[in-house]
């Protein structure tokens, strides 16, 4: 037995989420075609985040659980990854690491951008990677409203209603807006984990705020409702990209001298 | 009748190039289909470049004749095509010019940039406008075998040999290698006009010399023998973006003043 952590980047366009589903483009599927052709037999993908259908991963965390039908050494399972992904899939590391890492559970933060296009004639090579918003945005007042869903709150207004996540109380480490220039924007948001569409849903919110259609201090009791109809719509999947993933430093590092 | 000239933007992946083609996806089709929606009849749309399948622009400039079958205020026309253009073309502008104004005959300089991957693990959200060369490139080679190729030749070699054209001189005014960073490197070709897939030949001939495989100062034989096969292969469309376009300040100013 071994165990393997993958690092993957997607541009999440053309499938339809992370997760594997029968007869649809997913990553998990790819990744375990991949992985099935190179070794003939198939294994499992653990992904760290289930990313929904149209959002992109610049780091992707995953994991393999090895045995003896993987014939290829684990420094060679990278090379042959690559030669074998859809040019929307980039395998940027393949390691080895301790037996008891866990993709998921190990994970510590997550990072997510949500970035918007904010001038009238975007960038036609970031269009499917950002929300076009042809009007002019108050990142000031997007940043007074965010600092309200800061720390540990029920964000029952910002999880899609028909979500099955039983307690709806997360931890948001910070949630910061960054003008990168004048054409485009984003917000940044850290936390353990998240509700289902909560980012998106945060975005879209702020993004209200951003048009001077919420005021800033409204989104305390936007918060406070527990009602997700109090807060503003969903924001497109292809803004949103899963941009890192934190795990301890001693469950994350290759684990060179274990032998299998 | 009015000119008006039109600044636009493209992912040419899903594009079978610039040129209106009955039955397939074109740039120039979608441009003039979008024109006839917004005024009920049909114009010509004359792009400076007919670039070909998969190959990118930034800057394309296009003009087109109108008359009064143009129910719209040229000021309106912009905001009326970006309404109507798919996520993959972005207008960027469009300008009332000078009747003379014709976008190809007048562009006095055109800037090409050929895009390579030069890591294992390429940019994902890059992938679809560079050419990926997971191997090691010595820049510095292919600067010096750049050097023969600037000037006014006979580019025959570098000429998709069945090409129409009938006179193979051309003048490169100059064809830089730039390394943007570890994972990225572009050349930048600029000249008045070039022949039938000569950019992306430069690129795959330059990128032998990056490899080693072709001595820098080879460039100059291949040039002389006048002959496609001296060269190396065509690099492929996706790393091919048309950058920039130059028109002497006379003709490319907006014109106000000047009534219908």
């Amino acid at each position: 037995m071994a165990k393997v952590k993958l690092t993957v980047a997607y541009d999440g366009t053309d499938f339809h989420g992370f997760s594997r589903q029968p007869g649809l483009r997913t990553v998990q599927g790819e990744l375990e075609a991949a992985v099935c052709r190179i070794c003939g037999t198939p294994y499992e993908v653990y992904g760290a985040s289930r990313t929904d259908a149209g959002v992109h991963a610049k780091k992707q965390v995953a994991h393999i659980v090895l045995d003896e039908r993987m014939q290829l050494p684990i420094e060679r399972i990278g090379y042959a990854l690559r030669m074998q992904m859809p040019r929307d899939i980039v395998v940027q590391d393949v390691s080895r690491v301790a037996d008891q890492f866990h993709a998921r559970h190990d994970a510590m933060r997550k990072v997510y951008r949500y970035f918007f296009a904010t001038t009238r004639a975007p960038d036609v090579f970031r269009a499917r990677y950002q929300m076009n918003v042809p009007v002019p945005l108050n990142d000031e007042a997007m940043r007074l409203g965010a600092v309200h869903l800061i720390g540990r709150h029920d964000f029952t207004s910002f999880c899609f209603a028909h979500a099955q996540q039983e307690s709806k109380v997360r931890t948001l480490h910070s949630l910061e807006v960054v003008r990168v220039d004048e054409a485009t924007l984003y917000l940044e948001v850290v936390g353990k984990s998240f509700l289902h569409n909560m980012v998106r849903i945060l975005a879209g919110t702020l993004l209200e705020v951003g048009k001077g259609r919420i005021p800033p201090a409204q989104i305390q009791h936007i918060l406070a409702s527990r009602d997700r109809r109090a807060a503003g719509p969903t924001a497109p999947a292809r803004g949103l990209t899963l941009w890192d993933i934190a795990y301890p430093s001693d469950c994350d590092a290759p684990v060179q001298e274990l032998s299998s």
